[in-house]
């Protein structure tokens, strides 16, 4: 199997696990954040820095990069490993999410979802087996199913027939990966808000015995606590020995809260893009650097903070990048962003090991 | 003085010359390419990669960094260096050129000139005597004299009016600046394409007896062979024991014309500005990385480039990144075009040591 799942320790506080993933480029420390490349670059980091701020894994986007640059492009480089030159574990998300929010004029069918691109209009038609073959060429460590995600709200009625043809694109996606010892298929539970359908999405996902789960259409705008109590009713359902996989999630309040429900890995945009709008993460909250109260306030976001950005610069410095719209800003603010999300992870993975969540 | 210049070595084959600059922050190898970091930040690249590839001095804006974040912040930082945590040398230009050529509605009259700020159209006065207080406040190695900057083209006589000024000017920034142990003023020669003009200018300049002698007014449309015969008709005028700085230029052919011409400092912005439009430079001329035919070129921008950008990622890759606008093009290819400026000076630099220009 392409990926190996090592459960190290389960706290005696809640059901936070503290495990390892061993993956064909690294090994995986979980619970792990994984900073999102849709476009084979985490936006406005550099992969040193992404390095050196103890980046285990990154995220990137099928339906992007299928459109941008195609998959020609990314086989001839030999994979999206070669091709970004980029060493350590990736995942590839299936585009699902992506065709059912960026795309224009969809057409679902059971077959498969008729699209058009974001960027020049032109027709597409993704379908389980179709979205294997996307993420075969791209060859990342790990790979998702291709999946129906609906809007929240939706009517019991509708998130069903999602669920259901959910578990029928996976089996086809199932059958159509072939290079199962290189890259590890996840199938993704659905089912919106409804306990019933959360269950009966993670039964039909686990039946077929995949290397890992995730857990999708959460985090779409529900109220947490919804989202919470979706995650508590898969708890006795999934798998022990296999990785969770929550989508979409990436604030610190909802990793813990997530984390201690069993969750293992994370992944979102938040951290980056916030932090290109001038906004940083700070353990008292969220600082909004642009303010003019940082105009001449010369300490760094985060005293304690190791990361490059807190370790070099005030805070007077960096809300002159944002007012001024350098890059730098968006740089610098980005690197803190992604390492205080990393840092936390650290602290919960010490927090699980010894028994204080 | 707050510099020492020493003339290291002349070459038998050019007016070339090899130097050494003393400054507060550290030891400056002459000829020397300064990249222009505006707004307290050279575009798009971290300190750390300016240091790693070898920059030795920055230069920054004064009427920017007057304008935004304003002086009572940098005076509070205690100065540019502090502010932006910058290790090196730095030269603050006089604001003279952003004045009359980037603001609103200016007036000039012999005591200064009055102009409209280009962010918020706010009204503001610049005289000789404020951009040296302006310059105090940032506390640069190298700072400028104001003066006055004609286009191109421009007649005789208002040319002349403007030599005229600088050099009265010149005296009143001269009498202003008293902390010359820690910053050097340097004078600046106008006197747009005329030879005669040139020679007053510089015989004015260089009456003042000041660390170092700035060439104005040049590189702004006028024909490449001009510029050359302005730089010449100076050779013999400024005196050898003092470094000559050709401002705002930066292209490879120019500066090595302008090398053997006994030019010994240049800045431009044209190295990142082009670099985040996605062109780059390489031996054979310039790349434009978001043509078509680099889509599938995995070989670097140049194969004997030591850049981070050149040891590590593809044509390809770059292309891409440039195609879909990501921060992270703009910062590989600035890092490419900057170190390829540094590592051209540094040839420039061992041949003229021995003697090959
Ligand atoms: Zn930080
Ligand atoms: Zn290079």
């Amino acid at each position: 199997m392409a990926i190996k799942f090592e459960l190290i320790k389960k706290s005696k506080k809640s059901n936070a696990r503290r495990g390892r993933l061993y993956t064909p480029h690294g090994v995986i420390e979980t619970p792990v954040f994984m900073p999102v490349g849709t476009q084979a670059t985490v936006k406005a980091i550099m992969h040193r820095d992404l390095y050196e701020m103890g980046t285990q894994i990154i995220l990137a986007n099928t339906y992007h990069l299928y459109l941008r640059p195609g998959m020609d492009v990314i086989k001839e480089a030999g994979g999206l490993h070669k091709f970004m030159n980029w060493q350590k574990p990736i995942l590839t998300d299936s585009g699902g999410f992506q065709v059912f929010s960026l795309s224009k004029l969809r057409t679902i069918t059971e077959d498969g979802v008729e699209f058009r691109s974001h960027i020049d209009g032109s027709r597409h038609f993704f379908t389980p087996e179709k979205v294997i073959e996307i993420q075969n060429i791209l060859g990342a460590d790990i790979i998702m199913a291709f999946d129906e995600c609906v809007p929240y709200p939706c009517d019991h009625e509708y998130a069903k027939w999602a669920v259901e043809r959910t578990a029928r694109w996976l089996k086809r996606c199932k059958a159509h990966h072939k290079s199962t010892e290189n890259q590890a298929l996840f199938g993704i539970v659905q089912g919106s808000t409804y306990k019933d359908l959360r269950i009966e999405s993670a039964k039909r996902t686990v039946e077929e015995d995949l290397p890992g789960y995730a857990i999708g259409g959460l985090s779409v705008g529900e109220p947490k606590e919804i989202m919470y109590e979706m995650i508590e009713v898969l708890h006795p359902i999934l798998p022990e020995d296999r990785p969770r996989y929550l989508m979409g999630v990436g604030t610190p309040d909802c990793l813990y809260e997530s984390v201690i429900r069993g969750v293992d890995m994370f992944d979102c945009v938040f951290a980056t893009r916030t932090a290109r709008n001038g906004t940083v993460f700070t353990k008292e909250g969220r600082m909004i650097i642009r303010n003019a109260q940082y105009a001449k306030d010369f300490r760094p976001i985060e005293e304690d903070c190791d990361c490059y950005t807190c370790q070099n610069f005030t805070r007077a410095y960096l809300r002159h990048l944002i007012k001024a719209e350098e890059i730098l800003g968006a740089i610098l603010l980005s690197i803190h962003n992604v390492r205080f999300l990393l840092r936390f992870m650290e602290k919960l993975r010490r927090d699980i090991e010894e028994d204080r969540i």
